[in-house]
This record gives C-alpha cells, sequence and structure tokens, in this order.
C-alpha cells in the first residue's frame, strides 16, 4: 500500500521535506491533495480527513498515513520514514542526532515564515510589512549566519567527513538541508549567497543533493511545485539584502 | 552515572519541560549550570561546555548528557528520555504520537515566547513593544484557544479515556502539557482562563499533574524556579485580556 502524503497542494510549503525523502527513496506514494477533485484531491476534502480523523488527528498538514497510522508535524514524519527509507543510520546516536538537526531545521523554517508573517499567519503580509521589515533584517543580520554556521559546524566536525551532516551517508537531514538552503535562496538572495560564502561546506552539500539522480529527476518534473509568495519562502525584495 | 542537565540557571524555559519528567520519574540528575561555580556551575562553563563539545553540540541549551551522548532539542531529549523513564508507551504508535503531542506543544511555547519578542530575542521587549501588542492579541484570540483545543480533542478522543493525552497512563506529553498550561496561566492569566473554560479536559489534566506525589514536591521545593519576566512565558499586563 502506497504512503499517502496530506499537505496543500499549491505550494512546496513543509510538505516538501517530506516529498524529497520520499522521492529520493524511490518510495510508493501518493500525494493526496494534488489528485483530481473526484480521485479525493482538494483542499476541502484534506481538512475534512483531517477533521474526520476519529482518533490520531495531526494539528494540521502535512500528514503522513501509513496504512492504519495517521503521522503529523514534519519532523515526526520523517523520524518516522527514516528507517523505513534507509534515510538514517541504524544506531540509536545517529538517529537522535538526525532528528536533533531535524528539529534545528524545522526552528529555522518557522523563523523563516515568521519574516513575512510576524505578527499573525491569518493576516495578509501587506497588513504585517512593518513588522516584517524589522524582523527580516534581524533575520538576515543574526539568524542566517547563525543558524548556517551552526550547519557548517556540524559537517565540519562530522568524524566521517563534511560530505553528509551524519555519518557517510546520505540521510534525511542532508535533504532537508538542501530544501532550507534552496528556500532561504529564493526568499533572500542576496542575504543567502552572503551567509553562504562564510559556509562552503553547506554549499558544497547542497549542490551534492541537488545532483542525486533522483532528486535531480524531481526537481526537473511536474511534481516539484514551483516557489511563490504563497508558501514558507517568500520572496519580497524589500526583506532581502 | 546520573543524567546531566545543561540549561539557563535562573528560568524555567525550556529546561522546564525535561526537569519535569526527570522529577516525576525519581530520576537521578544533576541541573549542572546551578551548581556552585567551583563545581561547574554558571552560565559560562555551560556555553564553554557547549562550544568545546568535539563532534555533535547541540544548537543551543537545554541539552542531556547521558554518558557520552549529547541531546540537544526538548522534544528530542524527551524522545531519548521517555522509555528510560517509564514515560511513554512500549508500541511505536504511541511513541510516535506522543512525540507529534509534544512537537505541537513546542510549536505553542514558540508562539507564546514570541508574543513578547515578535521582533527578535536579541532585542528587549521594551523595544518591541507595539509589535508585541499585536501579535499578543492575535495569540490570545486566535492561536490560544486552537491548541488548547486541539489538546481538548485529543484527550476526548482517546479510547482509553480523558486522563491522559495517550493511552491510559502518564506520558511526556501530559507532563509538558502541565507546564504549558502552568506558563500560559503565569503569562495570560485571563485569556487563559478564558480559553480553560471551553477546555475543561485540559484543565482537569493539569490539575492531576500537579498534584502527582513527585510533582508536587517538585513544585514546592527550591529546585523550582519561579517564572519572571526572563523566561519563555512572561506575565506583562498589556499582553493579556
Amino acid at each position: 500500500m502506497p504512503y499517502e502524503l496530506h499537505y496543500w497542494p499549491m505550494i512546496q510549503g513543509r510538505g516538501e521535506f517530506v516529498r524529497l525523502a520520499l522521492e529520493q527513496a524511490g518510495a510508493d506514494y501518493v500525494d493526496v491533495a494534488r489528485l483530481p477533485h473526484e480521485d479525493g484531491g482538494g483542499i476541502d476534502a484534506m481538512m475534512e480527513r483531517l477533521d474526520a480523523e476519529p482518533v490520531r488527528a495531526p494539528f494540521a498538514p502535512p500528514f503522513l498515513k501509513d496504512g492504519d497510522l495517521v503521522i503529523g508535524q514534519t519532523a515526526n514524519i520523517l523520524l518516522y520514514l527514516g528507517p523505513r527509507l534507509g534515510l538514517v543510520g541504524a544506531s540509536e546516536a545517529d538517529r537522535i542526532w538526525t532528528h536533533q538537526i531535524q528539529l534545528t531545521i524545522a526552528d529555522m523554517v518557522t523563523e523563516a515564515h515568521d519574516t513575512h508573517h510576524p505578527v499573525a499567519n491569518g493576516l495578509y503580509y501587506e497588513e504585517q510589512k512593518p513588522e516584517a521589515l524589522r524582523r527580516a533584517a534581524e533575520f538576515r543580520e543574526n539568524r542566517l549566519p547563525k543558524f548556517l554556521g551552526w550547519f557548517e559546524r556540524v559537517l565540519a566536525r562530522n568524524p566521517a567527513g563534511p560530505r553528509h551532516l551524519v555519518g557517510d551517508a546520505l540521510s534525511t537531514a542532508d535533504l532537508s538541508l538542501f530544501q532550507l538552503v534552496d528556500g532561504l535562496r529564493y526568499a533572500f538572495p542576496t542575504a543567502t549567497a552572503r551567509a553562504l560564502e562564510a559556509t562552503p561546506r553547506v554549499a558544497a552539500l547542497v549542490q551534492t543533493v541537488g545532483r542525486l539522480p533522483r532528486v535531480a529527476a524531481y526537481l526537473a518534473s511536474e511534481r516539484r511545485l514551483a516557489f511563490s509568495e504563497n508558501g514558507v519562502f517568500r520572496r519580497y525584495a524589500e526583506l532581502d539584502g
């Protein structure tokens, strides 16, 4: 039975971290909300399905269904999928470290999102623009270099070498770091280029992941949605610099 | 060898979620940064220790040391401790659901924090007060009822009954929900009381957890720090209502 991914059908968003892992593993999965309406696709059907979940309904999309099991929270989905997709080390120490990196990526995703929505998710960007200008400046000057610097350090100190975040094999964390940096490059091209100059190992890892045959094929396919001003990473020229 | 918890010594903060689990389990642990300076306590020693960590240094406190293993990210620490402290179910389904709830609690903690720091953690509250007023209003009116409503639903739909979030036994998620609501009551007494009227199962769980003998003894001890305007949950009258 294929994995079912349930996520907003028009954006990469947080669902993209799950999509990338499924794609790189060549997993059998259905991106349910992107199906035609008559096959159960669409946002309304997804939200009805979430609400109708009898017992363990997640707080919000994305969620994954694997048979009877329903799993929410992006990092938690990847924690579940990691061993099944061969995208995490076998030892508990490797798994807990991979997940720690995953949660730090999730923190940075939230901070990147909040640059354009610093007051409320329910308001438009235009309704919180003065606040966004302040928060984005802080993000560019302090948080972006600090987070990327931490990933650089993780790579530099990996005893197995800087080609992967954990050990000597590709993990969900590598794939998610690719997606994070790809999003940052879209949203903050100037600030991200500057930060990556100081973090060459991060830049190299991102390039390597983007060229993995399955990842590259996915990125070139119609399954890969474009970045847009509806997603987590949004390009507003006034927020970059 | 006792567990070592490393966290800011003057606040409850995110470290408190770990402290509560260790306390309820009667675990042998040392709250290292709260030791006297000559025994390795203090903030400077903690940050030096974090920076000197040769390989897998977390992004920020709290972090836990268990022998050679160093674990960061609050929810990740609890994921690691859950089975060791008897604070999570045995099945993978229970563990992944408990962790999903834990991550949703973590999301709400971040949102509660950002009510007083909507622009930058590195600025004082007084430097971002107009933004804080807007974000806090949004939090009180939308996010607080939405999150507590989700926990209420989790309790209402638990097939084992509403006494616990997962199954019929105490878990790290129950303890963390206690801490979350305790913090919300401190920071937003009026708005939280209003939200809890609509979520009686959450209110009952929080009361039950607070009366567990070990939790109650901990809360009455000197080990329990007071809430303050240096922590995650801060009481500024103008942000409540």
